[in-house]
């Protein structure tokens, strides 16, 4: 969102058609992965005959999407042949471990894009066209998808999150990581504590997932799974750490302290509380993809939203929680709210 | 498409969260314009709770939906309220001459986006998936939405293109616009000289549309229509001036050269013919937005394609048009490409 509030321009329609047309950009990046064309660029040499046959595709249809992946900055082209940009080498080459092409899967998926199509209705009603409670309706299959669309991505945080929740903390521990997705928060834990055990909730569905990335991360032997609801389940503890990554901005205030209040009572006194959160600024509105993330929230969701620090605090503090601090994540839009038992 | 080509920057995920979300974007401005918040904002006072009720809306959705379009710089936001950005003042506001806010009609229309949905479909086709002959199929109703929606936004080139063709060209003059739409080229050239008569080419419920905006104009009276395909009706003639806007890109260069033969026999000697065209260099990835249209071509129709100036001044010479010239219109992606007959 590079285009935030640059209201110094003279005024110009071109915004508003780029705007409006922005869902081509979305289509073209998803055909692409779909198609499996940054394999096949960098398999090379390049040319639109050979990407095409690469990828079982016309020659028309893979010269106009590669222009336009070079237009959006995707792709590099020179002399008829095209290559990698250094964003794509590293975040969409398949080979690259840090490939986050599988995001595409999550994003773009329809349960995830079809309610923009009603969006309108949905700014009249206040709350998301999806049916139920949304996107967190129970055992809801898209959390599978984003277990294993999003973990690459959630990935990329992993370390720092988990450098950042354990600040030190050594010996036996319990951790307990509540809508635990992919899992690969509390694996990270796993992996920097070798004495951490860790208890992981979602669906039990989703938890499959969790499970084969622990087994992946020779982690299975400290790794148990609690399936259901996070608001029903008995979490057992005393924990240490309880991670709440992605998750209570599903939900209203009221339901937020419910859970933090359920957490903090599973806490061991001085045990920590770490939320993985895009937090806005005060005006809402800034930095953009943090701020821009309530708009998610607006159309999945019965009365989630992107919650700001003050707004956070509050609720920790209603649960009981104290010292309650923001940690940006380096080069994310994330933000770490830790909190104390 | 601002981030066209920055290959300088560090590689960062963010230009593949931002681009594989930009469909929200869309939605966003499409939902504001349909429930008419740019009307309500100048209206005031602007906040939250105003604004909800003037557009029926809930404050939740209002909201995060200000915010949002505060983000993409479409709102400007101060204590609490909402105001127009420079951008939005004068091509958003329904109280502004230059409003554009109807295209979202056009480009947001499920005919229009609905191909992109299938893109890697259409990638390996290398032809829309649409029915038939995609957007040109005969009667297609879309090009009735098209003349009520893009007409202000078509306006904007109306008068630099007028004053182009005519060049100073006064006294009787006939005027063949294939492609007519909403009319409004061929109404400017009328405006411009009291003497031109212009005859509209188009489905017959499109030529209703021009029909309107000729009367509005008050140059009814030397407006003719031609309903019918412009392969297909026999165009009459000889004519001075040829208007051919936004109409090539929709065929494949053979098609074009049939159809500019056919321009060609009914231009008088010396005659003019004036495309209206998405244009990019010959590297075909720049500027962003004209080359960016080649896209759009794949998705809705079997062979269209933004061409260069090199291909449409080979098409042109085949169909026997000399001094080929482009003249890109002033700040706009379109250029016009005069010949002669």
């Amino acid at each position: 969102m590079n285009t935030a509030q640059d209201h110094s321009a003279a005024p110009s329609p071109e915004l508003i058609f780029e705007t409006l047309t922005a869902y081509q950009r979305s289509a073209a990046l998803r055909a692409a992965i779909e198609l499996d064309l940054f394999r096949a660029v960098g398999e090379g040499p390049g040319d639109v005959a050979s990407l095409a046959r690469q990828c079982g595709a016309s020659e028309r249809g893979m010269r106009i999407l590669c222009d336009y992946l070079t237009i959006l900055g995707f792709l590099a082209k020179q002399d008829g042949h095209y290559g990698y940009t250094p964003s794509s080498a590293v975040f969409l080459d398949p080979r690259s471990p840090a490939c986050i092409g599988s995001i595409s899967g999550f994003l773009g998926h329809p349960a995830m894009a079809e309610p923009f199509n009603r969006l309108a209705d949905i700014v009249r009603s206040g709350s998301t066209a999806l049916q139920g409670d949304g996107s967190v309706e129970p055992e809801n299959p898209i959390w599978v998808k984003f277990a294993h669309s999003m973990a690459p991505m959630m990935g990329l945080m992993a370390g720092p999150l988990g450098v950042m929740v354990l600040d030190g903390l050594g010996g036996p521990l319990r951790v307990l990581d509540i809508a635990a997705g992919h899992g690969l928060f509390g694996i990270e834990v796993a992996k920097l504590n070798p004495q951490a055990r860790i208890t992981a909730v979602d669906w039990a569905a989703v938890l499959e997932v969790a499970r084969a990335n622990a087994r992946k991360a020779g982690v299975e032997q400290r790794y148990h799974l609690l399936p259901g609801s996070a608001f029903e389940v008995q979490f057992g503890g005393p924990y240490d750490i309880v991670l709440l990554t992605n998750f209570l901005h599903h939900f209203d205030p009221p339901t937020c302290v419910e859970l933090l209040r359920k957490v903090r009572a599973a806490l061991k006194p001085g045990g920590r509380v770490a939320a993985l959160e895009f937090v806005p600024d005060e005006d809402r509105v800034s930095p953009p993809m943090a701020a821009g993330f309530s708009l998610v929230m607006l159309a999945s969701t019965r009365g989630g939203d992107a919650y700001t620090f003050r707004e956070l605090e509050k609720m920790y503090r209603e649960a009981g929680l104290g010292d309650v601090r923001a940690h940006p994540l380096p080069r994310s839009p994330h933000t770490v709210v830790m909190g104390r038992g």
